[in-house]
Parts: structure tokens; C-alpha cells; sequence
């Protein structure tokens, strides 16, 4: 069989698509598949998204950024799904004392988006469907054992992917599921007087060390708030008054935020959800198969890029198939070869977030360090980039986005520790030279006072 | 349900266990179980492996040392079993001039032994079957769909476990499985007039860096060779000349040892078969069932421990059963808690090995190290012991194998860097002192010279 643009073009027989899940980057993919003239099929077993409830159990919002947004703009979207997002420019950190100080996610006009899952899954069902170069057609598979007839499957089901599923059968092929031990729960912040009760255009978070709490503003002037925490210490919590004595103590200023008796009741009205760290790799199988999104790298939610790196794989994908004319046997190995470094790379830096955002935004050498960068990536913007800023500002690729990081990390250490030796050496000239006329402070004070400042708490 | 071994031995009513697997893993467990009282039925889907040929594709001889031996005593088995195995007191490198040399495994009179597989197996089942106590039945359910009714469901079915598979579909379950680029292909040695053709008393390697060769003894005077090589090598290798030219090139000694004809036939008699590494947590699930043996950790064979640990994870539970008085719900958790970290570590150290057996034991430094490691051992015999010494000659746990072996290279090292320290400033000293009356030797090679003695090549 002839893959060729020529050939596709030319006969009149289209070529098929199934496309495994209706999620996010299933709908997405059927967009960029029909634009290419395939014929697409989506197979979803849960009901038609525009016609359900919230999905049980999934998280209600979710940051689109740079990558995403990039991923929209090839089919068209970006402008609509951004109409109805909100943008965040900063981190908001809650103390335990109530303070709240702002961390920038970027320079000024950089900002990361809250998104409605529902809503942005419902758009991309509605364009799909309306492309005008691929039929579509859209078919429920509840259950049914159906024999898929296509050219190409694609596998975007989820973390718990049945198509990945079959993978697991050949041999060679790389897979693991680590499961981290913290759980979520969600929460909602209802508006006061008709408007946000927080700073609507920051994420907020409140930093425990080893758990965390996060909330993201709505369209519909609410917060969803979600709590992360070991499951361990989930199972303590047992009663409505603990869920209240567990918040004073940590999270005091939510409390009235979202109400003791809604806090109460929704504090158990699921079970804490697990949160899986999939990597697996060869993502193809012959010319026939192929993974995209959470089913081939779900990650833990702590950097906002699951859905972004789930976007970027279509697009990677889409760019591939440009490079090699659509040929299914070169393309499916290529597209392996190039994105599961990338893939597995945001995995990890997610779980390294996973300790960043509860313990690190505490520290005042992060708070210092995050300066120095800032500072730096000003006066040399090509050289040192921030790595939250090459996550998520750039289409820079995530493997070398890591290995940038790690070589800017060294050198700008090594400069502060340079700094810091000129410092000590010109400060011990000095104290030499003029020590007898300066008043008399005890040297543990002053170190005291160093290591407050450098390392705090 | 009461387990505890009151109970259990008053009641008319044995328990029954199910082993899943008639490996060496099952068919040791059986005896275990046996051995209780406990009535047994082992469920196997190959033919019974006492009139079976050889397996395709298993390795023909496993090493047997301390761990698996202690195993096998506790069931009245080490002495049938040693009688049949060959001792190994060294690794004898062939080099590629064909100088052979030894580096021992430990100290005098401490060795590894060459064990046959299929030989051990039989053993293992016959004894399952004749233990007294327990009523052994054995079933052969080849593809059958037959409904387990078990107190216990013990999976050892092996790298590719069922069992395993029925855990992953729980929450919670952490799975990898990791393919190394490695495949191996298996070569004989015939005797020479009904002799060995080698040193019969140690294992032979080959090491060649990116790929290597090893050799172990059989009980018929054959050596079982194994070629380790990236599966991308082997497919280099088209034709029975480029067989022989390779060898020529890397195994020079091995040509005339195996024959030509031999090599040329056998290299294309099976594909290269892969090598996985499989790790998950927990083992167990509720108080039902339990994973063991490669079933829960296959490693990569490089540090001959897989049969080593499979057998001690048998003994391990026994000695918790002991403990907890035979109550599975007590038992599982612990045993996952207990051997799960254990286990981990072992199939880490084989994949470390994997490297240091085809590169490491070619440098000089290496074999410096160990000649230091030994020297120190011998003088502070309980505070620093090879690596390889504790995993293949204590039972001490293998996660505190691990934590030692960091611990005490860090301080070796130290000291090493400390001598080295003091050996400069002693020269210098000497060299200032008396540099006008030494004869004129360049410092480019002195240095030159000091390079190859410490990293070879």
C-alpha cells in the first residue's frame, strides 16, 4: 500500500482513522486527521460528552499553555478555546498565617490559562464533526465488541488505555505505572456578592511541605480547589469536625471560602482519587497502531502540561506526517524516535514538581535562586531560561529543555559560589583592615543571620 | 476465617493452596507448603517437565549459591541438589590474545555452583510429590479455563506471569517491565576425549565491552556458552561466514572449543531471545494471593541471582508464616512490605552487573579495587565485604547489601584519595629534596605511565 500525499490525494477511496477515546487529544487528532482528508471514527464508550454530567472523578479544569495553544492554532481553535479561559499570571502563595505573596509564572504579558475540561472537550467534539474535508462519524462503543476496520488506529484512551493494553503482548515493549502515594480531592469556592473571592487571574496554592492545596478560577466566578495528600493521612480524617480541625490547622483562611458545611459533606463525597505516572515506549506498533496523550505517558498533574504534552503529541505527529509524506511504516517509527524522550522527560520533571510546589515554594534559596534566573534570563534571554519558562512558553523540545536546565543549574551555582568566595575574601580584607573601629557583633549573629536569609524557616 | 496454626492443625479440613507455575519457584514452594500441611495442587500448562525435552529458549544452567541453598536446606533438599552441581571458585577472563585469567569469587574455598536446570526441576517436583505430609496433587491445565477454589493462590508462573497480570488491573499496583537491548543465543562445548575442554571449576567470560560471552560447566563434561550482544549486532551477523568472521574477530579461543560447523548452525537455530527486567509492588493481593519468584521480580541474569532469590523469597515467606502464626492477612502485607525493597535492589544489582561484567572487569582500576576491597576485607573481615560476597555468600537483606556496598566504597575511596594525598606530598617533598642528583626522566611519562596502571587499555 502507497502512503504517499500524491496517492492519498488522488484516489478516490479515503483512507480510514479509528481514533480509540473522546477525550481531549482524541477529539483533537480527529480534527487533524479529517483536515488531512482521512476518514476519522472516534470510538468512546462513556456517553456523548455534550450531553453529560461532569465526569465522575476527573479533574474540572485544566492550564493550557504555549504548547497547547500551538496544537489549537495549526486546526484553527486556539482563538475560541482561549476566549473562554482565564489567564493566570502568577502563582499565588498562601502562608499559613493568611499572606498571600504572588510568584510570576514568566515576564510580564506571560501567563498560563484555566480551562473547562467539559467545555474545551465539547469544542473540539463540535469542530471535529464540522470539518469539512473528513466525514466523520461518531460511534458509541459501549461495551460492543467491534472488529475495527481502519489504516491506522490511534490509541487516546487514557491513562488506563486498553489499546496500550494489547501492546503488553509483544515482546520488547518498555512499560511501567507508578502510582504516587498522595490522593486528591476537589472543592469549590463559591463567588461572594456575584464576583471571585480570591485574585481570579492567579493559580493559588497553599504549600504544606507534604501535602498541598491548589485552587483554579472558573468562567463562572468559582474556584475549584484541590486538595493533595497522602492517602494515609486521607484515612485520618474520619469525621465532618476532623475535616474542619484538619483545615484550621492548615488551611485556616479556605475555610470560610468555601464553607465549613459544603467542606464537610465534600470532603467525603468521593473517595481520594490516585494520581499514575505511565512511561512506555516503542508508542507504535507495525504501521497499524499508534499512542497518543495520557495512554502513552500519563503523568502526575504538577507541572500543567498532561494536556499540553497530549496536544503537542498531535501536532509532533502531524509535522512527521508532513516530513514523510503520511507513510504510515515511516512515520510510526519516526514519531516514536522523537517523541518518547520528550514524553518521558515532562513525566519526570511533573514528579518533580510533585515535590517542588508543596516543600520548595517555602524555601527562601528557591525564592532567591528563582530571582537570579529571573534576573539573568533578562540580561541574557538566550542563555538562561528559567525552566518553568522552557516548559511552558516555548516549543522548545522537553528532553533538552532538561538537559538546558541542568547545565544552566551548574554554571549558575557555580557563579553564586564564585560571588560568594570574591565576597568572603574581599569582606575578610576588609574586616582585617578595619576591624579595630568597627562596633562589636558577635560573629554567631551574623551567621545566624546568613543562614536565615539563604536557606529560611 | 482463623489461620493460626492452632486452628490449622486441629481442623479435620486442610488448607488448600494453590501454586500457579511448575517452575523451580512453584515446585520449591509446594514442597514449602507441603512441608506445613497444607494441601497442595501446583497448576501447569506445559507438559510435565520430567518427560519434556529441553525447553526452548530457557537457559540451560543456573548458578546456585548461599541464598538458594538455604532455601533448598530448609526442605531437606541442599545436599541432593549440590551433589549434582559443578563448583565455580572463579571467573576465568579470557582475553582477547586467549590468556586466560582468574579473579576468585571470594575467599579460599568459597564458590558458586553450575546447576542444570531441568535436573533441578525434577528434583524439586518429585520431592513436592513424595513430601509426606501434605497431599500433592498435580494438574496440567493447558489452556483450560478451570476456576481456582483455594485459601491461597501462590503466582509463580514467571516472568510473564497471569497472575500478574489479573493484579494490574487493581488501583494502586506499581508495574514495570524494562527490555534491555541485549538478546542471547546459547553455543555447546563438547568434551575432548570425554574431557572438558576448559577449566571445568570456573565461569568463563569473554568480556568485549558492549557485548561478552560467558561459559558455565555441565555434569556431562559440555560447557553451555552464552553470546550477550545488542539485538541490533546480532542482525549484522546474515550468514554463516560472517559467523565465523565474528568470532574471529571478538572469541578467537571459542572457534576450534565449539567448531565451526557448530557455530554456524547453531547461531541461526533460535532468534536471539530478549532479557526483561520486571518490578511491581505490592505482591499481594487481600489475603488471597501472592507473587514470587520471576512472577513478582524477573531480573536480567548478570548477576546470577534470579533463582537465588525466587527461592529465597519461599523461605522469607516461610519464616514470616512462622511469625504470624499462618494468618494470610497478616502474612501477605508483610511479606510485600519485607521483600518488595529486597527484591528491587537484587534486580538493580543485576542490571549494574549487566555493565560491569563486559566493561568494568576490563580496567585496570577495576581489578585494582578489588584487589583492595579483598585486602581489606581479609583485615576488617565484618566491616568492609566485597559487593559480591554479601549478595552471593550471606543472606544479609539485599536493600542493606546495597546501602553498605555505597557506604563503604565511599570511605575506600576516601582513604585511597587520602594515601594518594599523602604518597604526593611525600614525593614532592622527596623530589625537592633530592631533585638535582635524580637522572632525567620526561614528566609526560611518568604520567602516561601512571595513567595506564590505574585505568588500563
Amino acid at each position: 500500500m502507497d502512503y504517499s500525499t500524491n496517492d492519498s490525494k488522488s484516489t478516490s477511496k479515503k483512507k480510514v482513522v479509528a481514533v480509540v477515546g473522546g477525550g481531549l487529544v482524541g477529539n483533537l487528532n480527529a480534527c487533524y486527521f479529517a483536515k488531512r482528508g482521512f476518514q476519522v471514527e472516534v470510538f468512546e464508550s462513556r456517553e456523548d460528552i455534550r450531553q453529560a454530567k461532569i465526569v465522575k472523578g476527573r479533574s474540572i479544569n485544566l492550564v493550557l499553555s504555549h504548547r497547547g495553544r500551538q496544537a489549537l492554532k495549526h486546526v484553527g481553535m486556539e482563538d475560541t478555546i482561549i476566549s473562554k479561559g482565564i489567564p493566570m499570571h502568577s502563582r499565588m502563595i498562601h502562608a499559613l498565617n493568611g499572606t498571600q505573596s504572588p510568584i510570576p509564572y514568566g515576564k510580564k504579558g506571560q501567563y498560563i490559562l484555566s480551562i473547562d475540561r467539559a467545555n474545551l472537550n465539547k469544542e473540539l467534539l463540535s469542530a471535529a464533526e464540522t470539518t469539512e474535508t473528513g466525514a466523520m462519524t461518531f460511534v458509541r462503543a459501549e461495551g460492543a465488541k467491534e472488529e475495527i476496520q481502519a489504516d491506522l488506529i490511534v490509541g487516546c484512551d487514557g491513562a488506563f488505555s486498553a489499546i496500550r493494553k494489547q501492546f503488553l503482548r509483544q515482546s520488547r515493549f518498555n512499560y511501567s505505572q507508578t502510582y504516587i502515594p498522595h490522593g486528591y480531592l476537589e472543592f469549590t469556592i463559591p463567588p461572594i456578592n456575584g464576583e471571585f473571592a480570591m485574585k481570579p487571574n492567579n493559580l493559588h496554592i497553599w504549600p504544606r511541605n507534604t501535602f498541598m492545596m491548589i485552587a483554579l478560577p472558573n468562567l463562572d466566578k468559582t474556584f475549584t480547589c484541590t486538595l493533595f495528600m497522602p492517602f494515609e493521612e486521607f484515612e485520618k480524617v474520619t469525621t465532618g469536625d476532623k475535616v474542619i480541625e484538619f483545615f484550621q490547622k492548615y488551611f485556616p483562611d479556605a475555610i470560610p471560602l468555601i464553607g465549613a458545611e459544603a467542606l464537610k459533606r465534600d470532603f467525603f463525597r468521593l473517595p481520594a482519587q490516585a494520581m499514575v505516572s505511565v512511561k512506555c515506549s516503542p508508542y507504535h506498533f507495525g504501521d497499524k497502531c499508534v499512542l497518543m496523550g495520557d495512554a502513552a505517558h500519563a503523568m502526575v498533574p504538577f507541572y500543567g502540561q498532561g494536556m499540553n504534552a497530549g496536544f503537542e503529541d498531535c501536532l509532533v505527529f502531524n509535522e512527521i506526517m508532513d516530513q514523510l509524506n503520511e507513510d504510515f511504516s515511516a512515520v510510526l517509527p519516526e514519531y516514536t524516535r522523537v517523541r518518547v524522550p520528550d514524553d518521558q522527560a515532562i513525566a519526570d520533571l511533573a514528579m518533580y514538581n510533585y515535590v517542588e510546589m508543596r516543600e520548595h515554594v517555602n524555601s527562601k534559596w528557591f525564592l532567591f535562586r528563582k530571582n537570579v534566573d529571573n534576573f539573568l534570563h533578562i540580561i541574557m534571554p538566550r542563555t538562561i531560561i528559567p525552566l518553568y519558562t522552557m516548559v511552558t512558553f516555548t516549543r522548545t523540545r522537553y528532553h533538552k529543555v532538561v538537559k538546558h536546565w541542568h547545565w544552566q543549574d551548574k554554571v549558575i551555582n557555580q557563579g553564586l559560589l564564585f560571588c560568594a568566595a570574591v565576597s568572603v575574601a574581599g569582606g575578610s580584607y576588609l574586616l582585617v583592615r578595619y576591624l579595630p573601629s568597627m562596633p562589636n557583633i558577635p560573629i554567631e549573629q551574623l551567621w545566624s543571620r546568613l543562614c536565615t536569609l539563604c536557606w529560611g524557616q
